[in-house]
């Protein structure tokens, strides 16, 4: 029988300061076989997210680093297309993390399956993935997020922001959101229902904020740390709450923190910090409650696709440098025939 | 009746940048006399209190600033010498926040019993005053303490730092501290029972500590911000606390933040500021709890004292520079003749 070819994407060299093309080779490899007990599944997206920024250095975070000549991984929906394991038959859309190639192989327990009658398999890497949990987790748990909040959220057209704003207003909350371009400010208005938004290019984020909320807030869903979070410490109300969920302006070059941060204790603030990988008890609420609302058009998928594995090295630079893509971005390896 | 004589310590003018004697006046005014309702205090003692620096400033925050050409105020202990209030007769020792010069005059309201039976009249000022409870409201309430905590503490030979180094030993956890001389380092060790201290100018906090506590900390109680809120930050354990109660090294000259407080994130710390005016509900579980400690000499009064008040502005310059005083400073204004 003749070999079938799949792609892949490995970490060719690790990067110093930002990432390059160079970084990554894209390499023709056979389509594996599965063993006993194991699957072969034919990936049909894969999930592109600021965290596998950090592992393509060796430093020891809550995730290893990825390994040089070794093809990265992350977030991945496909269909089983062979199957040793009973369990998992031909046909079943499932989830794993072994995206940024055409097709996985492992054993049954590596993949979970989903659920694709009732919204399309692509939500599974977004609004139902570890994104929709982390800003259901992060306003939720972390915030405590109450209805009267006025709740500001930094990149709020990414994967996280765009679910957490949808969340938020569905909670009964004002929200305000900041994003790189005219564009995502629209989108955040007129698609995903914002009270407020603006373009972090447009001046300090203070001045914005002010500006757009006279009486302050009282909760900040920080994505980028860096100004933004030094615009909210300015702008937070008395016992005002901070979600720290990422800080992707500080991944690549360490950057001096907020110069004002000593009003946390002013104003007795509280800075919270967390990974979603400490709340997966909490799925169950959050895809009960998510996925009625996706299904009815409540909450939007909020997603950007790139086709074709071969462009996904150059989706993550762009990603990186962030004013590209609205919402969740996904690379789609094969053509999503459900 | 020939009218005697009192002094009291006025602001002069604003700072710009770090105060200077120009900025304070000490005055003769007349002893005041008791009205209706009224008591005449002699004070004993005065605090000197890092938020003071603050309120030399036209800056809004949770106390009013000083006025220029007015008294300047905080917190005091003293003896009533005249009384037109009958619940306070003459030779009621008394706590107010009329501080700053010798004699205080107002509404019988102003002024709080002090028991002198069991201790000493300026520990009211100090370990039994509002930093005793800034220190034990910070490590209960804000740090959520744990006898298996390993507490680090900044400024530690100061007012808050010498209490609740003191507290956190108590409770059973293991307490490191930092302070600015050798003198100091000692005083922790031989003195205040510290487990460990070191003098923040050998070299960088994040090295320090990690020399003293391989395994690194749990719990922070930060009373300078900076550098060494930034070392604290590296070798916190995850799920580490942050009580953020003071940033000294910030209210002169605002200062970047730490450059990696991305790290609240990875090791989901938790940064928690307060002032201790939201928690005054405490008082009667701190004093029930530290009065026998401190009447059995297991808690320190962990104070310095300066002679007369004309000794009051260098003392503050020093003290707001750091390095010269031991625990809590106070000025006495009169002996202390209980």
């Amino acid at each position: 029988m003749q070999l079938m070819k799949a792609r892949e994407v490995r970490l060719a060299s690790r990067p110093s300061g930002f990432p390059t093309l160079e970084n990554f080779e894209v390499v023709d490899v056979p389509v594996p076989e599965p063993g006993p007990g194991e699957v072969l599944v034919r990936n049909a997206y894969f999930s592109i997210e600021p965290y596998m920024r950090g592992r393509m250095n060796a430093i020891k975070s809550y995730v290893p680093p990825f390994e040089v000549g070794q093809p990265m991984t992350g977030g991945t929906v496909g269909k089983i297309v062979a199957s040793h394991a009973p369990e998992f038959p031909v046909g079943t859309w499932v989830q794993s993390e072994l995206g940024w190639r055409e097709y996985a192989v492992g054993p049954a327990k590596f993949f979970r399956k989903i659920d694709v009658s009732q919204t399309p398999p692509s939500a599974y890497l977004g609004i139902l993935g570890s994104q929709g949990l982390t800003a259901y987790v992060g306003l939720h748990d972390i915030g405590g997020l109450r209805p009267d909040d006025v709740v500001f959220i930094s990149s709020a057209a990414g994967a996280v922001g765009s679910i957490a704003g949808q969340l938020a207003k569905h909670a009964g909350a004002t929200v305000i959101g900041s994003a790189g371009s005219a564009e995502k400010v629209a989108y955040l208005k007129n698609e995903l229902g914002f009270d407020a938004a603006f373009d972090y290019h447009d001046g300090e984020t203070k001045a914005r904020l002010a500006h757009l909320s006279p009486d302050g807030i009282t909760l900040y869903f920080d994505n980028v740390g860096g100004e933004q979070l030094e615009g909210a410490l300015s702008v937070l109300r008395p016992f005002g709450r901070i979600i720290a969920c990422g800080m992707i302006s500080q991944y690549n070059v360490p950057t001096p923190g907020p110069r004002n941060l000593a009003q946390v204790i002013g104003k007795r603030l509280t800075l919270r910090g967390f990974i979603v990988l400490d709340h997966q008890a909490r799925w169950k609420d959050y895809l009960s409650e998510a996925i009625p609302l996706v299904r009815e058009g409540k909450l939007k998928l909020a997603e950007s696709v790139v086709e074709g594995i071969a462009n996904a090295p150059q989706a993550f630079l762009d990603f990186l440098r962030g004013g590209k893509y609205l919402g969740k971005l996904l690379v789609q390896t094969h053509e999503d025939r459900s």
